[in-house]
């Protein structure tokens, strides 16, 4: 079957056949009108590719580092809730998926696979763990202590979701994890792991973020949560140079540029039209990661040239796992590989250190020639 | 049934399911072409919003002020004609639900329900009266007098609608009202409130104001308002710097950016760029709403952030009481004080006032970055 | 049935019902792939029109003057071949409807109407007769004799059209004037009034074109012209600076914008973008006209504050003759009339010259606030 | 059935319903998204044409000259891989058409008619033998020897093709060559002659270009290729200022921008877009030529006076010889033959040094108006 799906495109079209409407709608939804999501596409064509020839191309790498950890690949995977309703193994069989490639896997707090089984299905590999902060401080430093314990290696605060946004489908829908599955970070009869299986009437996530995560984080819990542990912290979900660079003073190891894939606040601006505004402002300072929008070598050939050091997939791989799961996974990372060789191989970008800035350049740039 | 109405948008298609062509086309349509009607929404995607996040959002609060007044949400109900071909209340339903939401509320001159119906339906809310010049002088002096007494608390002068705009389906369908209904701030057997029930040939609306409207108003007779009455007096329709500084000579309490919906000249500024120019030409002398093409949360929060103290709605509460009555419209204001207070928590924005000027910016921009 | 047609657009669709296709497409169609066609309309919308309130509007006239004649309204009939393929009477028809609205009307040298039978159905009213340039020049110098003798106001030389824009239509159906009409300028002997009626395999007008008219014309013969009549001399076609100092240096009596409705170089600037270029250049020494893609009053309002004395119109009156012959065509002046006034009225301009250049305004302008 | 083709899009539209899955797809796809491919079209559009009257355009010539021989036409034919597909004869008839239309063919490596059958069928006419290089230098350099043997006027190095890019649907189609054609410029026993009729998995072509082409040229490699020729060499595919220059120090005779039409990297800029950049850095010290999205007489007149020498057609051949071999191919010449001598005719230019700089404009120049 995925002989002939043959690019992520191809991937979405048939996981939007063989999901069941509740998970579809909520790993596709965005917020309000969706006009976000649809311009972290669009975006991407704003930028045209410069390409250089005649230089050797014969010996190339995409290897790149995140942290200062080696990777194969500069794109790895984004934090997505609840990847089971994709697939049996769900989280597990993404976090293989991303250690075959030789690529970072990031765990979400809401998933359905816990981080315990994540280190035991990608023992060696590199993990991270996305935090979600809870009215209760002590159930987020209990899973802050277990992500250290089970050998992640930097915790992704996202800072754009202590509310919920606003999905219609989900709310049409009632949105609820199917009854076979729990958010298994959680003990089995706390209400942290159960409350999303039940809806009092719209999305039942929603029900869950609005009960549960607290709304008054604010830059000084980065100094609590530097507090609680050595692990270096990534802040996902910042748009503007005035929050990088608050950012970099609360020390942040890197900057993680996001709209949360449009899900969060309809209208921001797009992924790659925010990234280097960020880049700018941090100056090198800490790296810069991105995601939103990102499904095509070509999107991910920009994002490195203006600046990110790492590109993150949330979507693509969702649809990857629902056709095939960690062999799905794998065939969109494998996909994106190959993209991204072959535009570099035709760019004259032997090694990723040479997608340099001048390699893209603004639409606009042509009508002033 | 209303569950699944979950946004604007889907009222408006329900309404369109539910209302006969006569009464929908009037409600729906603009002028000529209708390029107004479709650049109000689309203009408000030339903005993107820059969300800022890590701050306090426990308590938070939409409430602000009109001409001082408090009201409890930063947009309010703009004056539509005719209401009760959407439900039987009409214009009591739509003045209870915005009572109930704590905001203000604005009769037209040409309404189905009287200055005096509003009043006993919502006694001690805000209420402004919209007003419309008749050639007989002594019939809008009555209205004034009579929107005192009924407890309104400004008069919103229409300046744009001295003549009506060509409205195509309204030619088509010769548009009259329906015969059980009736312009209620006129007595029954006066012409004021019956020439709109018969057509002779076009649309019977533009018959009863070419008749009845005075076509030679000028910045004089503001003055001539000003000494009948004590109220405040809002303008409405002004779409330019100049008209906006002409009215603050002419002491206006607030300039009232609008372009009728797209219903009267067609091509003019969609009323979110029109903005920004009257704002900085006030420079803070006076109040600045705006209302034409507000349909999601995120359009409201821009609108606030380029400086508008209120933005006003019209077809959404049409499309509100068409599905339901008082509930319906209720609903409307429900949703969008949902949609804006989710994205004022997150984007950093505790209060109306927190919503500044930097916290939207043009498309356009990114691409200099 | 006309009451059905509100607007010319509906016109045009039920024209394109009527027509058969052989005098559909060459009414139609535009220069290879049409692109100037759907940009003529298209820069319509570029620019925003700036309405002006709170005037005295009461007492309105759209008069103004052509060449120091009086006309009633500042849009008249552009010169279009072959109009008795729309309804029996043609030109006739035509020249009578704009005579009853008080505006001009050109006739073609191509026309299936004579110079004299114009003169007989219009007499009293302005007339202006379009010039081709005949390899025979003979031919030319008698058709000025009888448009001066038949009380033609102004000679309008058609710079564009030396040679035969290439229409694809024209070329699948091999086009050719029906076998019951001529051209009627020319006797029925001549081949100059009958090649047309015949076809050697693509479009019969443009091996009409191709064999009779001068491809050697230069700005020599504008002298020549002068020399051999006192009428006014209008150039028809330009589209640049340049040129329009070139006819006036070639002492032209006005230039006349116009892409000649798209029909001749695809690509090439739309009327309405430009004129404000000819107007500059030309800087008041003698009077410019615009045509190309007028269609509702508000395009007419852009161009007459874009600086044009006057508008023409094509096509529109294609269709209104289709349908209805003269009370079609007079009923298209009339929509437009009224349209026009109402904008007018809705602006703040009780006169043409109220229409200034700062009413209108780039809709870039409004990214820049 | 020709007659009722009347232009570029007819061609393409009726190949489209002739041409096998198998070929059609391989002729019109681009790589990945085909972002590219739609660009080089639509960017057309962005520039309009400033035409210029009352010129005598009585005689006119569309005579130019390419690397100093005379031709009829400014436009040729680019090399386009394995024509036989489309026709029986395929790169003989493409090369007989251009030959009577005396303007240049360009014969690729990968053909389906060997370097002497183009020879004997285009004996006195103007020739280019485009090239791949190798991992075998020995295989390149007597294809060269070849070219030079047959009459070969030029060498045209592709330098965007070392690698593959990556076509969807042929990965779908798992592409290869029908089995009854060869890549005649080999041995009909060498692998490099029949490698492409079989397919390991996905395209047939990609895993040919995979095993063969030689992914380690640089520039050096231009010196070693004028070491073993005295052919004038042109660089096909550079899309940058910066690599244009570098062309002229390795003694390139000419540049050719060129995008591959859209099928090597998808994002770059589209080839009209590009070409003012390369124009201004070569500064007249070598030829410029252009290829991409060509299909219409104003497309090629708008290439021309940015500053290109020589328009290149590659798919608009392949539709032609589709329908109708070698007399669809020489239509389609024909075509754009008589498209853009009407344009010229139009636009007073009489010969192809008339088509300067200043006649061609950005769309966005009117908006500075
Ligand atoms: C279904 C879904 C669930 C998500 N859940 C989380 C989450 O739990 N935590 C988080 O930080 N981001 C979450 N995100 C956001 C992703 O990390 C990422 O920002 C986004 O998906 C990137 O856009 P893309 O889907 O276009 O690649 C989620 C996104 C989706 C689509
Ligand atoms: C059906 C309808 C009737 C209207 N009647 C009036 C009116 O009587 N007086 C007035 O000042 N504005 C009137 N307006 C204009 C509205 O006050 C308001 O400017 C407009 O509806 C705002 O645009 P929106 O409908 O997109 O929200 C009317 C608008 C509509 C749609
Ligand atoms: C069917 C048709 C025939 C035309 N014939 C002539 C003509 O004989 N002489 C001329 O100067 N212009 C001719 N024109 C051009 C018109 O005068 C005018 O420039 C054009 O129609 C304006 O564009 P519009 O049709 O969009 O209003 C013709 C146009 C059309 C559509
Ligand atoms: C089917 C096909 C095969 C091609 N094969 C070659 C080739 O063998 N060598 C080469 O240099 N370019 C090749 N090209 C690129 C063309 O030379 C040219 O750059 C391109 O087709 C121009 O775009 P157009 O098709 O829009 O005119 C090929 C293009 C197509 C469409």
């Amino acid at each position: 079957m995925s002989m002939s799906l043959v690019c992520v495109k191809d991937y979405e079209r048939e996981a939007h056949r063989q999901l069941p409407l509740n998970a579809l709608n909520y790993y596709k939804s965005g917020a309000l009108g969706e006009v976000t999501v649809h311009e972290n596409k669009a975006a991407m064509n704003r930028w045209y590719i410069r390409p250089r020839f005649l230089r050797d191309m014969s010996k190339r790498s995409l290897a790149t580092t995140v942290l200062g950890h080696p990777v194969s690949l500069p794109f790895g995977v984004a934090p997505t809730a609840m990847q089971r309703m994709a697939c049996p193994d769900g989280e597990c069989a993404n976090a293989r998926a991303a250690a075959k490639n030789g690529t970072v896997f990031t765990l979400s707090t809401i998933s359905t696979s816990s981080i315990e089984e994540i280190a035991t299905h990608a023992p060696s590999s590199l993990r991270f763990f996305q935090l979600y902060i809870y009215k209760d401080r002590d159930v987020t430093a209990r899973l802050v202590k277990r992500a250290e314990a089970a050998g992640f290696s930097a915790l992704v605060l996202t800072v754009d979701a202590a509310f919920f946004g606003i999905r219609r489908e989900d709310m049409r829908n009632k949105f609820i994890l199917p009854p076979h599955l729990r958010m298994e970070n959680f003990q089995d009869n706390d209400k942290k792991s159960t409350l999303v299986n039940s809806s009092a009437g719209g999305s039942g996530l929603k029900e869950y973020v609005t009960a549960l995560f607290d709304t008054s984080v604010t830059w000084k819990d980065i100094a609590w949560l530097k507090r609680i542990t050595k692990l270096p912290i990534i802040l996902k979900g910042i748009l503007t140079a005035e929050d990088a660079l608050l950012g970099l003073e609360a020390g942040a190891a890197a900057i993680w540029v996001s709209n949360h894939g449009g899900r969060q606040v309809d209208g921001v601006p797009p992924s790659i039209e925010a990234l280097p505004e960020v880049v700018k402002a941090v100056n090198g300072q800490c790296e810069v990661y991105v995601d939103g929008g990102f499904s095509e070598g070509s999107d991910i050939f920009k994002a490195l040239a203006l600046g990110a050091q790492m590109v993150f997939l949330g979507r693509p791989l969702l649809w990857g796992l629902t056709c095939g799961g960690e062999e799905g996974a794998h065939n969109i990372l494998q996909i994106l590989y190959r993209e991204l060789d072959t535009i570099m191989a035709l760019s004259g970008c032997a090694t990723v250190k040479d997608i340099t800035r001048e390699m893209v350049i603004r639409k606009e740039y042509y009508s002033k020639l």
